[in-house]
């Protein structure tokens, strides 16, 4: 059937939608949801779509297509395009098999994700997907096999270095902003350090927003490949290029619900840093309560898997297991985190922070096999080298010459009521904390914390300052402390 | 946050959907698929909607709804709504349970089809509770309980009448019209059905595709109301009205995957009828090669289910099992099987058509524990009161006075090409072929079969005889013809 194409100025933020009027549906027996298959014969053209029904704006004889396949099709308003009924992907089926319960090939894994990628498979089935590998479990193999599939199907890096490091933390820890050190350190080092990271989704702040506040970081892919082989290192935002693609629509499937499967949160992860080429990995398993992996045996049992799903995919992976119990650094919030940063850089700031920079650059050159270690790391750090990487890489990226970091106008100072022993510091109530007084959103806002567990304070001792950009945010958040006990003394 | 209202001229096909700009959306701190509470303080009116977010179309102080959202919000164009981000709402929080693989309880489940139904649970997320049903399976009192809020949570229908009779047939069998014979036959003997019935989706023809050659079926509930107090019964699309609307959105997402969690079948059927206010219900469950239920053994698994669903929630359930392995009746498609029907009703047609439909209004009367039932079948059919009454319910419904059956023009013999007797009628192939030639949506297409399984043919005998309304649709049909083998003899 010939239609005439309609522009429809709308995104639909991912899938390609085209909408066809009731009489015309009926004409090709298309119910909302059926995919149609379009066609600009002359050029060879084709993309599938999902149809949508709607009987205004559009006329009969008239296919309206929102942006996303407006620009997938590369078609002209009122130009005529063939539309037919597409059968139902292949994938659909081996979907119903996860659902089963029976664990699937490489082949039909690669399937799945490429039809995700071609906007074939609809979110409702994709969503499909997802649940039946939650609740269904994924081999490991399996896991690995998705990873492949989800670097193979979008953009990837190559450098021309045989060594590539990369490490990644699996979260839930306020402060901690370890990226932003070891980058320096690894790039002053000599090594080549592609690391892409995330923003906030549910803390006051990402690796991305913090190292906002001295740089741009949605860099292309080009400009991340000159980045890199300029200085060494970059610390840009994941979500600004295509890499590992399919995994970002998964992503947004999953936090609808906020559910992980977890041979899906490896191949997350894995698929990040294979897709950049990363040769050693060095991943971080923050453990304790208030983090995310609440107990020894389970953060094992991650361990495990990573190092196995390593192997799997030709990739070197070591795993440390570090004290999630508490924030790492003073500062919460991008700016704060970022001053804490500078200073670590520079040869001071807050103690836990610097330890385990120098920690986990420390066990990436174990897992490179390079000799004394520690004594290179703190070399680095302490002759300024890694300050100086670190601007180098900043200037890169097209941040300014000389860090300038902002900071805010109001404060509160939040003091101890009585003598004790700080015993717990709650990740959960500092994270939130911050985000209602404006991070990450307001650069300058968060939190500056003052103790650590095991610290002794006196009455009238500050636990901590908040931070905000607005007295209401800053009212905001000294109305929902009163609610909670971030702090037990 | 303030916003003027802007109409998009679009459909969803149910989900309400708004669409911010990105600036606003960012100062809101929302994402694509995050809810917004939109308020119209003066009037108290306020909607959940899922966020879109779009550059085009939409500026800066302006929010979108699209066509069912606009509606739902009952604003004008340019009018100030205050838009929030809404709480994810409880329901969430009961799906990931179920995805646990842990039982819901009435209150949780009702807290899910209510939402569903207020557009707070978006597509993707009532997809994980399908998914979980499906791969965890459900508990019969979970059925129940998703029953029961399905019924609650759409419109009903209420009649004065203490009995309420109902049948349901799985399906899966061409041809097998023995609604259209039970309704009459019931109401005949002073029995309210309001039947609803739906249209085909993979068959030749539904119940409302073959009734609607002769009457309206897209009743109102009113009207349905008054036909089935005029007469006795009805004969209604189940599209059509909204009673069970949580069901037609479950089912729609369902359809996405063909996947059938077998209590959200059951669920799905009972809540139709209890919609209705059945008390009475009889279940057909046709079985054996080539039908839905492969084994007995599956089939007596499923009678059992329904009759236990049936206790819980209140009704009279009465299953039987029927022959499922070859066609009941002469005509497939939608006015050939109409033809078999009024035939019956005058004393002729198709001898298993006529025999089922006694044999399931016998059934019917056996379950209300009235005496002689099958002597009271046979006299109001031969009587032919239940001919009267049957038209009596299509004039009712707003039909023809005399019946008038449309034919096709077009036709092919099918004949056989050695002697022989005739083993198997192949379903499915039988279903394909006369959708093929058209059947439902051109309601004179479909075909005419001329034997049954044990029939003993000759050379040159005619098997049957396809029908077309176009030259292309009846060589399609003898195309396909060629590919298969749909009677063995």
């Amino acid at each position: 059937m010939k239609l005439k194409v309609k522009e429809v100025k709308l995104s639909t933020g991912g899938p390609l939608i085209a909408i066809l009027t009731q009489k015309d549906a009926r004409l090709l027996d298309l119910s909302p949801g059926d995919r149609v298959l379009i066609k600009r014969p002359k050029v060879k053209k084709e993309i599938t779509c999902v149809v949508d029904i709607s009987s205004m704006g559009i006329k009969n004889g008239e296919i309206g297509f929102f942006e996303e396949a407006f620009k997938a099709l590369k078609a002209k308003s009122k130009q005529q395009v063939e539309v037919n009924l597409a059968e139902k992907p292949k994938s659909i089926y081996y979907i119903k098999k996860k659902l089963e319960g029976i664990e699937l090939s490489g082949k039909e894994i690669n399937e799945i994700v490429k039809d995700i990628i071609a906007n074939k498979l609809s979110e409702v089935e994709t969503t499909y997907f997802i649940a039946a590998c939650y609740t269904k479990g994924m081999k490991l193999r399996e896991a690995a096999k998705l990873t492949q599939s989800i670097v193979d199907n979008g953009e990837t890096l190559k450098f021309k270095s045989k060594v590539l490091v990369d490490k990644h933390c699996i979260g839930g820890v306020p402060g901690n902003r370890t990226t932003m050190l070891v980058v320096p350190i690894m790039a002053a080092l000599g090594y080549k350090m592609p690391k892409t990271s995330s923003r906030s989704i549910t803390s006051p702040a990402g690796t991305s927003d913090t190292m906002e506040v001295l740089a741009p970081v949605s860099l292309s892919t080009k400009k991340i490949k000159k980045v890199v082989n300029k200085t060494g290192g970059c610390m840009a935002w994941g979500g600004a290029v295509n890499l590992a693609a399919a995994d970002d629509k998964l992503i947004k499937l999953r936090h609808d619900l906020s559910i992980d499967p977890l041979g899906m949160m490896l191949a997350s992860i894995m698929a990040k840093k294979k897709s950049v080429g990363s040769t050693h990995v060095l991943i971080d398993i923050p453990w304790g309560k208030g983090s995310k992996v609440a107990n020894k045996k389970d953060a094992i049992k991650l361990k495990k898997l990573f190092i196995k799903i390593g192997k799997l995919l030709g990739m070197k992976v070591k795993v440390v297991m570090t004290d999630g119990t508490q924030p790492v650094g003073s500062g919460i919030g991008p700016a704060l985190e970022c001053s804490d940063v500078i200073a670590v850089l520079k040869g001071d700031g807050p103690n836990d922070l610097r330890e385990k920079g120098v920690f986990l650059a420390t066990e990436m050159l174990k897992l490179l096999k390079v000799r004394r270690p520690k004594k290179k790391v703190l070399d680095i750090l302490d002759s300024g080298k890694a300050y100086k990487k670190f601007r180098e890489i900043i200037i890169a990226q097209g941040g300014l010459k000389r860090p300038n970091i902002p900071s805010a106008d109001l404060f509160y100072e939040y003091k101890a009521t009585k003598a004790g022993k700080v015993k717990e510091i709650n990740n959960k109530q500092i994270s939130k904390l911050a985000r209602i007084a404006g991070a990450p959103d307001d650069k300058v806002a968060g939190m500056y914390l003052r103790v650590r567990v095991h610290n002794k304070v006196k009455k009238g001792h500050i636990l901590f300052t908040l931070y905000a950009k607005s007295q209401t945010k800053l009212d905001n958040a000294k109305k929902y402390l009163k609610s909670i006990k971030p702090i037990i003394y």
